[in-house]
């Protein structure tokens, strides 16, 4: 497999070299376990102001669909469900985490991986105004990814009428941001992490997928929204004993501009790729500006070009042609791009 | 904190020098992720070679709390709970992950942290004895750990007698190994993992405390013994997106002989720090032949002692004395352990 | 309210008087609780006569929604999902008791309330050829109502397609009786109990809303298919501890062809009603055969209705329409539905 | 088994005449579903006004585990659990429908079936006091039954310390009344209706084995503390379609006094055997006041007695010796217990 190009996901490497250095450099360190560290600590700091919400609280998890599973589970009552899109992460790929907590996913349909402000506002009446809503699942939070699953990317508009929604239905706003990086360092995108912190009950910045080893940020813009929340980690199966580790990488991560700089190289190559299949006029599924690229090919060509290229099949289209998917990240190399589109 | 002695646990540092190494050497290289990759399946086969198994089916994951809700989860019907020793792990320090699952920890009585198969014998006679038994809890499996959460061995023959009484009553053996090698590295200790692959249903290698960054190694002994368990693992919020990372770890502890050289530090530290005590009169908790020891001191002592030493406090004896419990690991420094001994 | 006449749903009586006076008879006498004794002994006979399947297994459980949230946990291993219509009751109605146990209701499309073999099968495949399915919950069973949410009801023809589905990809079939004797007495059903007890791996037999004071009763045509059961029952806190109470009423229901008189009374009126509606040129929503009638009137109308008549509100059509619902029952006489008729 | 006589529990009959007669004069009657009819608004007013509490909130369910299942779930935070006597009912008896809910029970030990303030404090300080605590489960609730499981009684005193500590510490109170009425009318009782809602944050006041077919009346002294409680019971399974069943039978137990009659005649019935136990030298387990005797007898007095006598079997004493309990009821009548007093 060695000899492909790799466009099949944005965690296909370790970490960044400043990320390894940075644990090299602490390994023999000894440090209390669990997040309570100084490394820990100095990170939630600069995440706090990299938000401009220094009284956020910030908890260090190890992955995404843990991350989700242990923020809903903390912020629903037991008999609370979570609206999210058709094809939301926790809708289609967390293998029924979710539900594992005891929670039914309340599905809207989507635009591009979007929902709207509209479709929340009439899903909430529609609770609202049944008669036997005591005998159905009562929404109790929106779900949202920012970029979406399909690389799109909600408005600075969008995503206050949609907190504007949740605020006066009384419901909580939860923002995955799993690819973050690629959000906040798209020219189309205009929501940063203040308002993320301004908008949200809790979102998480995304390590995994941009950058780190492993490891997600959550931020509670509210300190003290969730109470004994390291007990809802650890019942979560999701406290990393050497705590400290995340706390490097997210300290690392938010300093000198590197969250943003990784979040680039994935942009400016997926940019580069995104102009190429449109000189070749091949078409693409949806008009996604961030780090994921539907392209629309023939079935044969689909064929040939696996031979050199690693990517995910996505979807067929009619019975010769389907969606596949290239994804760039922090660790895309400009030629293999240039690869790439010398092959398509 | 960094001008003291830190013998709190064994997990205040970061990894072997090798496995960093290991880490650093592929950092860059691209693998499929979830655990697909050609680390994993060469840990994986290195792990059945040590265990003596090449049937067995081994997977990763990232934590020994996740771990055992995972793995004790996957195998319990949902309405069985797992016996375990009232000081075992997930009786007392999960923050309730096992119930999170549904499922009751039946408690028994424990002598130096360990269960006889006499009272798992009886535990189980007693459910099958009771007419009422459908109103309760049924038995289905047992828990123990090895070394114990009091730094106890099992022999090989009470493993065996455990074993075969889970064999007569038809409920599952697993094993906790969170601190495994030091099990395997102590000369006390007579169960190999090949023991622990022909007795138990399953059984987890413990990395985090035994000198990687993270992770755990779980052997099923019997190859498909639970249907689906990456869907189980994935719903459970411990499956690492870069799964080579685990993979990498393993196939390096457990090339050359390393686990068990790390074991070995942290065994002859202990005898070390052990026999100081005694030759000071200094009484123990519990004669315990692995990391864990568990002076007894004056509340005096041990407040003096703090001044210098990082450790855990355990528990008061009387009015004047209490319990504090010193942990060695594959990190400790000889010097470290000829300060504490100074000290003391 | 009581000048009013109801046709709001099929539980607003008591019992028929066959079983009250049975429960009277029987009240002072004494028996062991739990189900254990020898009406539900004779009930279940009865139960397997009228199925044609002596080797059934049958337990009485109290409602439906716990039924169905029982009997589904019982059948799902804790990763896999329940597939079912989107307008099924367990996928609207029951506030999330189905998701509390663990499991997500993976919904479809449905026709009338119905879903179709093809649907199933085009799901199942798709599970199947996901090369990613170890992230998504794995359709672990079918539910489907009989007659559905609609008053519709699924032919012989459809029900052994959908079972022959599920017996090729190896999943459960299961059925709501809730209001199974309004199909037994419907001319246009042809699927009887016996068919149910060849087709599926456990149906209910609805109690509640056909006749009973309470109570559901679970057929698994194969004894045996679910190892401990009483306890599993126990644990949903649906063992009702008086358990003869469900025995005398359904032996009482299968004695002397009860449970399809009760049925027929509620046919006989719901088609005296919309012949009523048709002759009066009053559109339907559905063309629903049992029970329950869905007819579209103006919103004037409606409310002019509401003043003499009890019925559900069902859905808008329009500014101007909307879709409200029948129910006759057992209990229904005939001379309420001639006054309803007179009043439309 | 109908020659024999009956002291095997209190459940063993239908309902006592009252309530049979109610439910058949309103047998008929058509009201609205799921306890908002007229019937189950006026038992609940009697309740309040029996616990001299205008403002409770009271809700009726159908059984004990069912109903201790939902308000613990309903009160709990998810990751807390309920501290109970080890011997309580929802320890040993409900087939694991606490943990069914993600809780753990936190057992404690007990005397003669009840748990003391003390005890209470002390574990609720050690978890307060435990540095690690994070990693443990947060008791949230305390329950306790009245009468306990062994039939004895909390003094009012007694009931005031646990509800003290509870307020100081900020845990609730739940009170198991699943034999509510034979504490009620047992003259060494000085805890009322009154002081349960005035100490308690919730109780429930039993129906099954009180008299009545089925059922349980839980009481929120203070309306409103858990929002959606509709919502959670009917998730849980537990709301009967039929909801003035319920409303009949409390309606019917709470006037003229009722109630307290039916639970005289298990106490007046048990004072008599209990005073011939005594008179015959034959030595109790333990001295319990109220409805259930557990007298000591030879293994040898046991076997013959079980031949005309029902009656539990509870526990060995020596090799030679059982423990058995015989319950009286409102059920039990005069004659039975001097037909048992004769076999004696």
């Amino acid at each position: 497999m060695t000899d492909k190009i790799w466009f099949m996901s944005d965690y296909m490497e370790g970490a960044c070299p400043e990320i390894l250095e940075a644990l090299a450099k602490t390994n023999l360190e000894k440090t209390p376990g669990y997040g309570t560290d100084a490394y820990c600590d100095a990170a939630r700091e600069k995440i706090r102001a990299a938000c401009g919400c220094p009284g956020a609280e910030v908890h260090f998890l190890v992955g995404g669909t843990q991350t989700n599973a242990t923020v809903i589970d903390s912020l629903l009552k037991s008999y609370q469900g979570v609206i999210a899109a058709e094809t939301g992460h926790i809708s289609v790929h967390e293998s029924g985490a979710i539900e594992l907590g005891g929670h039914k996913v309340l599905t809207l349909p989507q635009k591009c991986g979007k929902l709207s402000a509209a479709d929340i506002k009439a899903r909430l009446k529609a609770y609202e105004d049944d008669e036997n809503r005591d005998h159905t699942v009562m929404p109790g939070m929106v779900y949202i990814s920012h970029p979406t699953e399909y690389g799109t990317l909600y408005t600075l508009k969008e995503l206050e009428e949609i907190a504007e929604v949740c605020r006066i239905y009384g419901i909580y706003l939860y923002v995955d941001g799993a690819r973050l990086a690629y959000a906040l360092a798209c020219p189309e995108n205009d929501v940063t992490l203040a308002d993320l912190a301004r908008l949200t009950d809790a979102f998480y910045i995304g390590g995994t997928k941009c950058g780190a080893l492993f490891g997600e940020a959550v931020v509670f813009p509210k300190a003290g929204l969730v109470p004994h929340f390291l007990s809802i980690i650890k019942q979560h199966g999701a406290m990393l004993a050497k705590g400290r580790l995340l706390g490097v990488q997210f300290g690392t991560l938010f300093a000198d501009g590197l969250y943003e700089k990784l979040g680039e190289n994935g942009i400016r190559n997926a940019a580069r790729l995104r102009s190429a299949l449109k000189e070749k006029h091949i078409p693409l599924l949806i008009d996604s500006p961030t780090n994921q690229i539907f392209p629309v090919l023939s079935d044969e060509a689909i064929k040939k070009l696996s031979q050199n290229v690693n990517f995910e099949f996505w979807e067929k289209v009619d019975a010769e042609h389907s969606v596949i998917r290239f994804v760039t990240s922090w660790a895309t190399a400009d030629a293999a791009v240039e690869a790439l589109i010398a092959l398509l």
